[in-house]
């Protein structure tokens, strides 16, 4: 039989597909051509079968699906560290707010959204459903650099240097969705920023909209005792409750923080399809509460993981939040052996990729889905010695492992270089906002 | 007035002290004269006042105390991910205890504790508190690499490959301590397991002795909520109670992992001077439960941050770890507030040193102590912009960001390389201790 051609063999010394759930295969390759996954088999089938015209051999790498981080405001990287160790409404009100207030504009999404790129390429993610203004402004910078992205377009119940009105939010959402509506690597969602500041007409609409259009709804939902206690005595019922009169609790619904839930909740949520956005560290800096991650996968809800914002965090780093969300089950649930290794792994990629809607093309290393592929150096001493590939993975590696990052096939990490992004100027950059938002702050 | 000589002036863009606290030192250097620090002051004085053997410069690099793990089993680093994800009795009976009966012996302890040694200090630790058996082994391996340590001496009321007996025990605690007694970097410890499987009768004998010797208790203490309620049941007391009959409740008590304490406990713990060695994401993963570590700083109790061992972690991780017990604090003690970043790397350094008995000597950067100091470089993306030195040395620095690191003045890392270990051999070596103990799992 004559070999078949292929873009681009990569040979690794573990490839973990994700899907089959708990499988770890030696010695495989992952043939890509059109920027897609053809074929998942052992390396000497591999090299008889496939033409290559690049192979990239890594005897010491584990390939993994690229990460997908579930929930980010990564405009507000640029506020990394700004203001820490403070109550909630303090941090927001006192430091959050008025900065924002300042500096948010198109350079601000911009610059902030390209740090954040290239922080999630070096520590492997290759997706990320982003919530914050100037979605069109997200898009077009999320697209420059070839990453794949959800693109939250927000309606809230008051003006902010995106829209004023509801009208004009609802107008630019529109206008944005139609933009965007057949590209490749970025798509669009409602992001409703949470029950508590949108009222139920917004909601309704938001619901005929999403339908409509066929987008998830990204939604801060529960995300402290506080809102669901404020809810209890002004509207009677939980937010959770709430949402569902109006439609929304159903397998568009991406829900964030979710640290408040009765078991009566958990089980709805389960029966509707429900993504959970679990975010562990931003719940633990801000003293939010606990997300009870083993209750949920016990009842087959599906558990992504997200980051949250680097100003609530304060790094992009889904290998630290993988670890904490697989460490803090297990303390939460009461059971050590909760949400082990390769849980934590699916909900970082595969139940990424479900709640965003994405889970035909990403999220598993499977034939047929795109070519989001990331590779993991095990040799660092750090991960040895390697008795079990994917307890390492989550509980020993640091992000500064990856290796190399492949987008729908394209290259995007090479041996811990950015293919296409200028580290320096982004570093000077980054700088320069530091100046500004100082000024801000002793203006 | 003529220049005073030292053997190494180090130029950081900024210098934590942690003593005293709360301060950032921007453009500062640090004098080092036959292995201590003999000034902290402004670079452009430093340059006045000092002639330097070797300048070393770090413009964007921030100096701090090299970090102290307060709690290890270092020799089980071998033994890293080789069983995760599973309840304490099913992991230590079914995995841990029967792999150590097959292979603790002096050439596992050496190589454990070597690969150890390369990896706390590619990471920034400096000095730890190891708890294992053949603590002669390891002072002398500890020695061999310049690595400062307080090595724990045991006993437990059960035969080890150790020793044998209870006055076996003590013969050969004896003998490491008179080998160690006067060493500039490696001293000894008691460290009796834990109080459920160490009689009265040693306990009495361990209280004498320390005393006489002049050293720490370093134990096991109220581990999980199981200890404490089989110790109300079989002693009608918990076991700090006991401990506190005992004599032990005192300031030479290093205690370990304090997941379960009542409000009077906490107090009888700050009045006596007791160090709790807080090991947050060993108490994660084994659902042991969490320390009040927000109640027991109120209190003014003496707070270390210590990995424990890589069995159950899985790294030697001290900025992970930092950063898992900042967050953590705040949930647990629901204020966002509490165990701010200064606190979390002031426990992380003088809170160790302090625990470990070293605080004449270590902890902070102050004329007089040794140099032990770790630079950690702040210009990589990662960390931008830099708002807040020690929140992004906390919340968002990984450990691969160190560059350098000193010990007593000897410098042990420079940009990233291990000065005097082999990482190759040393990453060969534990692929060949792999292979040993896949062959004992599947005897």
């Amino acid at each position: 039989m004559a070999p078949e051609a292929c873009d681009l063999l990569i040979e690794a010394g573990h490839v973990v597909p994700v899907e089959p759930h708990g499988v770890v295969l030696a010695d495989y390759a992952v043939a890509v051509r059109d920027g897609a996954i053809v074929a998942v088999l052992p390396i000497a089938d591999a090299r008889a079968r496939f033409t290559a015209a690049q192979t990239v051999s890594r005897p010491d790498g584990v390939l993994i699906p690229g990460l997908v981080n579930a929930h980010v405001h990564n405009p507000m990287t640029l506020l990394r560290g700004v203001a820490d160790d403070l109550p909630l409404m303090q941090w927001l009100q006192g430091h959050i707010w008025p900065i924002e207030a300042a500096v948010v504009a198109p350079d601000f999404i911009a610059d902030g959204v390209t740090l954040a790129i290239a922080e999630m390429l070096r520590g492997g993610t290759t997706c990320c459903n982003e919530n914050y203004f100037f979605p069109d402004v997200q898009a077009a910078t999320y697209r420059k650099h070839g990453f794949r992205a959800r693109v939250g377009l927000p309606v809230i119940d008051f003006p902010t240097a995106w829209a004023r009105t509801s009208d004009e939010y609802f107008d630019r959402a529109g206008e944005v969705h139609d933009q965007w509506r057949n590209d490749p690597l970025v798509a669009t969602a409602f992001a409703p920023h949470a029950p508590y500041t949108v009222s139920d007409a917004n909601f309704e609409r938001i619901r005929m909209l999403a339908d409509q259009l066929d987008v998830p709804v990204h939604c801060h939902v529960h995300e402290t005792a506080h809102e669901v206690a404020e809810a209890r005595k002004t509207l009677g019922q939980s937010q959770i409750a709430r949402l569902d009169r109006l439609g929304l609790v159903n397998d568009r619904l991406i829900a964030v923080h979710m640290t408040q839930l009765t078991d009566a909740e958990i089980a709805l949520c389960a029966e509707r399809g429900v993504s959970v956005a679990h975010c562990p560290e931003s719940n633990l800096k801000l003293a939010s509460g606990f997300c009870p991650i083993a209750k949920l996968a016990a009842a087959g809800v599906n558990l992504a993981i997200g980051t949250d914002g680097a100003a609530s965090n304060n790094d992009l780093d889904m290998f630290g939040e993988m670890r904490t969300a697989a460490l803090l089950a297990k303390a939460v649930g009461d059971d050590a052996s909760a949400f082990d290794a390769f849980s934590a792994l699916r909900a970082a990629t595969l139940g990424g990729a479900k709640a965003l809607g994405f889970e035909d093309a990403i999220g598993s290393i499977e034939a047929g889905k795109q070519a989001d592929l990331v590779c993991v150096d095990m040799a660092a001493l750090e991960t040895q010695p390697l008795h079990h590939v994917v307890s390492q993975l989550v509980y020993a590696c640091g992000r500064q492992q990856v290796s190399d990052v492949w987008i729908a096939g394209h290259r995007k990490l090479e041996n811990r270089i950015l293919i296409d992004m200028d580290v320096d100027a982004i570093v000077a950059n980054a700088r320069q906002w530091r100046d500004r938002i100082a000024a801000v702050r002793t203006a």
